[in-house]
């Protein structure tokens, strides 16, 4: 392949820039997983990642992609055939839905658009529906990575809540972890989901389950068949910082680094970071004149931002000359929006100017792909964020 | 932690070495998993990985552990319940046993003393005695890293062919892939489970399964739920480079170097220089005194060496050592043999010094611990490779 | 030091951004540069950088900075006390000249208000006065890193072919090689001076020396006494790819890296590529309202733009402002225009959206700092790379 | 060229092994050299360093081989045409005089046979010869790195202090410094002459000079034209931890990681891990027959251990086998004693192990080439090794 100058724009929603120091701190020998030294790496790595999730219970990390982690959050937690509520907010939420449903529980989905979180009074509803209990989970996907859209957890907690009723909250935090607020005790998720790609800035290749102690009741209860994601034998042998089998070193290296990095930074300036660089995408967009595919202003990520692009235009070919002429990766429309809208990551490790050459590559792919829009949309964002940074 | 100067001898029986040239091909940005420069990656690891296991059937690449490849090869080709014949040859192939009976199928183990391979006989009469088929599938370490003892893998496959048995033959290959000939379709291997950090040379986090045409067809008709090891979605994104959740992309990097390494040094090299680098360290236990675990010198393993510390004495004591003293990592005892022995790893990117430093490190570390052995085992080891070296 | 997410933005006027690919090439363990290996590298380097260079002559390589380089042309063409003819163009022209007369060289500077390169006229009027033909050697900075004025190199040959002038023509493509055409055969240059750390893409560390038949004629007249610079015994041990002492084998390992990415993309393009990236920039600045110290068009560099601020700013207030705000070093003002300019560098491993994000800075950065300017540079330099998208 | 299995042995007596964790903080984007982040690493190193010479006087680090930090010591203190007093012990004494030499310095080579350091005797008689104190700095070697020979440094000092000479006392630390105990303050050594490639385990391209007071009182006098090595310049900009021209960055960056790694494992013990590791080589070399190029066993090298191999043997015949069947490079035999000794370098990041691999390779290889030999040398080696460990 010729050579192309400078960096990859990489503006996917994850897998995100991996920053240098992590990829340095993965390239190194791997040690014995059986010794005193690997013994200290992952007392860090499983203390350590408690704090991201904000929570005090354990963690539990596979060498998994978060589909790995999803199947174990069901697998460890319920009873072949039981039953499973879940909404269909966009692909990931679709795509967990299915998963259940191979793995034979018995899933309702309640359907939607795609441009919303999960709203609570169709939540409610479900709930008291269900007299019976025979829901034993319910699933959210606090931010969408399809379309761009946060669901309101708490909002989902006080609902069960109020339902009095005893279903298991999972919420998927694969594109907010580290990113958007996620507070697991407080909001009394019982297993979170979470990837390494996104957020937390390494390579895909770990996948996460937060739990709460009625997750882990529940595991006792447990009798679905399970092997590699059994949480059993990991709880036990991560209290002396060991795992049950060899475990992906050379990325827990790197979550090493991540978490070092997050105590520089600071979990509340991180989550403000992300704030002000999706304000500064919308405010581009705005102006721009494309539609978000999250219809909720409250609702908006802070992570991802997707843009439908005008009837007659395919995402697609936006994105191939983004590629090819600027050296962009952005995201594809997925599932009900493919073809239709596009996404811009701005996820992980990132700051101003690069998500000024960001929206500078966006704003020339409009302009070659012959979309109409309103030049100035970079401006726009310089304005924020320059406001911003007066401020600040 | 004091520094310790010069290399860490890592020579446990894997994680192995990792060479700088594939920590460097690592060590890059991720790029995004749905792009066409990813796919040519896919498709190089995913073609060229075949060539390692001798197939010419698909090898699908999961982004785990071995563990979860054993998993991948059950919950795929067997039903709920299934019955399936296993041998206690050592540790690993006891823990598989052990997972697929918590995964719900009935397993027979035929007990072994840890210092045999799968004896045939034992095999045929096993076989003999299932006469209405029941038996579903054979488990097979093609190399004990507990022990450093190989099993006759064409021997077990002549035993299935003479007994007419259809069960499907499953061969853990963790320790052998890429260091001792292994031929997935002349032997007519069904499932073959591999990862990543023993042979390959990568640090550990993938794993894989190379198939055959009946495992495919056994995998039609499985009806164990499945989601994560599902091979059907991987199959099938794998016939354009992709995969259906996000890959573990930098491994992939180093997989596609460590592709390129084999292509240059070659396979038959580099079985051949497993299985002199293994003589002289037996040459050097023999001079010793010390007892191999391995009872039978035609199932000495090329990749591990297990030695007995004589009654009295602690193997842990001894590897603890060495590491304090010279900076080198031996392999534990395990289950049977905790205590009892200690392991030598001499498997993936080893030569004539770093096997010669390694004897060095054991010899010295056995004076210092007091235990009995004959001096010179390095120069008994030194003479065996001179000879070598000079036939070559 | 907090830590400061995403990346640095270095487009200072070098040393510039290395591309990955280059940093990793050279994180490998150093080889002994007495052997085979060490010399089919020398070698690679050595032939490689000659097209570079546009010659066919030998190049010397360094480990120095170019500041040696400067040392190594003087003293070894020129003997103790000759005659130097040098152009007050700016500050590295001023340095060089200054560096000539702690050597002991007589040096004439033509005075200059560092807006221009050498005037022709001035050059030709000083060679008549010349008739004795005393000056033994011309110095032109083929770019002025400080100012962002490139000299008319063709221009000064003719100039000194006109006058049948004899002196050496020395040039100094420390911030041009491999980024603005220079040839160095064609323009019958003697002795060219190059740096590792702008075009080629390297870290500091190497310097370079381009000759021509006639330098090596004056090398083998000059008295002057030399060690480490001297080229004969480069000379000599170059021809089999070895060095007199010690190379600084990993910058080598980078060169070799950074030479096959230039035949990837090609001199051409990378020239075509700079001058386009260089454009962009000017588009934006005009915008702003800012004026260029390279005051005549003709000279406008290709890989460093000089802006002055208007009076009653600090250049390296805005800079600060820059470096602390949006994590961006820009090059500071030197000598004469300390203070009142600031230097945008556009040199080496840059693209669209690299140099997007950082006008995004530079006119965020003149709005914190209250610097009269006109919005919508960045918006000027887009319209010019979308036109020059299409056209492409 | 076809895959070499396992790492290299770089046995050489420099380059030396670079640890990974200095290749991995080179790794990284170079910075602006001129930002508060440069002023930060500048002062590290600068500070750092004059820890490692045991001086509090300034150590000056320039961008070159040893080679340039040689003509700095001369061009620095000296003025054209003064008399030097030099000693032919090895080669690059011989060089160091020669360099002199072409620099239009008048030396005075006392003769040597190459297997013996300075002797005093012949230091005193030729100072007493000089009474007119023409001479103005005698050069040492405190360790020929071409014959594994220390010269007694505090010899020289007394013998100089004895004569009442005041000629300045110049030191090569090349090899020795950070391995084997150099004090430059209580020895009152003028300027010393330090490489970046051996004791301090980073690649090639940084060399310094560590001062006295009297060395920057010579330096005030000093006449002889200088540019690229002039001290003036670095020790004014070294102050705010800036450099006068464009630093080597990311060497720097390897040096402030060495320094770390001198801090964690202690200056001391470094000196007492050569002392060991040499003395262990020594007893293999005795236990082969094999005659040490140095004569008297005070002047025996802890970096280095040149061996002669028997008349009618070449020793590149040796190193070549070696290399070829064991990928070790060891050291040529240079000047007198090329082509009848051969050099096995134990200097830097080095460990019993490591060098038990080496004396293997060494071993091996005398048999191999047909070379009379004891075999039972890695043997004596580890008898040694043994003993000190279990006094440790």
């Amino acid at each position: 392949m010729p050579y192309k100058p400078g960096r990859h724009f990489l503006q996917i929603p994850g897998p995100s820039n991996v920053p240098d120091r992590v990829l340095r701190a993965m390239d190194r020998p791997v040690i014995d997983h059986r010794s005193a030294e690997f013994a200290q790496l992952g007392l860090e790595c499983l203390n350590g990642i408690k704090s991201v999730f904000q929570t005090s219970n354990p963690v539990v990390v596979f060498p998994s992609s978060g589909t790995g982690a999803w199947e174990a959050a069901m697998t460890n937690t319920l009873n072949p055939g039981d039953r499973i509520l879940a909404f269909e907010i966009g692909q990931f939420a679709t795509l967990w839905a299915k998963m259940a449903g191979n793995l034979g529980f018995r899933v309702d989905v309640i359907p939607g658009d795609w441009r919303h979180g999960i709203r609570m009074e169709e939540l409610a509803q479900a709930l008291a529906r269900d007299s019976g209990h025979e829901i034993k989970a319910v699933f959210a996907v606090h931010n969408e990575t399809s379309t761009g859209v946060t669901t309101d957890i708490p909002g989902v907690r006080r609902t069960l809540d109020e339902a009095k009723h005893p279903a298991l909250l999972m919420v998927d935090t694969i594109s907010s972890l580290a990113s958007i607020d996620y507070r697991h005790d407080e909001w009394r998720v019982d297993v979170a989901i979470g990837g390494s790609q996104k957020g937390l800035m390494l390579p895909p290749g770990l996948a996460f389950n937060a739990l709460s102690k009625r997750a882990l009741d529940a595991n006792r209860q447990s009798k679905f068949p399970k092997g590699y994601f059994d949480w059993g034998a990991m709880l036990d042998n991560n209290t002396r910082g060991y795992f049950p089998y060899t475990p992906a070193t050379n990325l827990l290296y790197g979550l090493r680094e991540s978490l070092l990095i997050f105590q520089e930074e600071g979990l509340q300036a991180i989550f403000a970071r992300h704030k002000k660089l999706a304000q500064a995408t919308r405010c581009a967009a705005q102006h721009w004149g494309l539609e978000m595919v999250a219809a909720d202003p409250s609702e908006y990520s802070n992570t991802v931002t997707a843009l439908f692009v005008p009837d007659g235009f395919r995402e697609q070919d936006l994105r191939a000359l983004i590629l090819e002429k600027f050296n962009m990766s952005l995201g594809a429309g997925l599932g009900k929006v493919a073809g239709r809208a596009f996404r811009i990551g701005h996820i992980g490790d990132l700051n101003e100017l690069m998500l000024g050459g960001t929206l500078c590559g966006v704003e020339m792919g409009l302009e070659l792909a012959g979309i109409p829009y309103r030049a100035g949309g970079v401006n726009a964002a310089l304005r924020y964020l320059t406001t911003q940074a007066k401020a600040s």
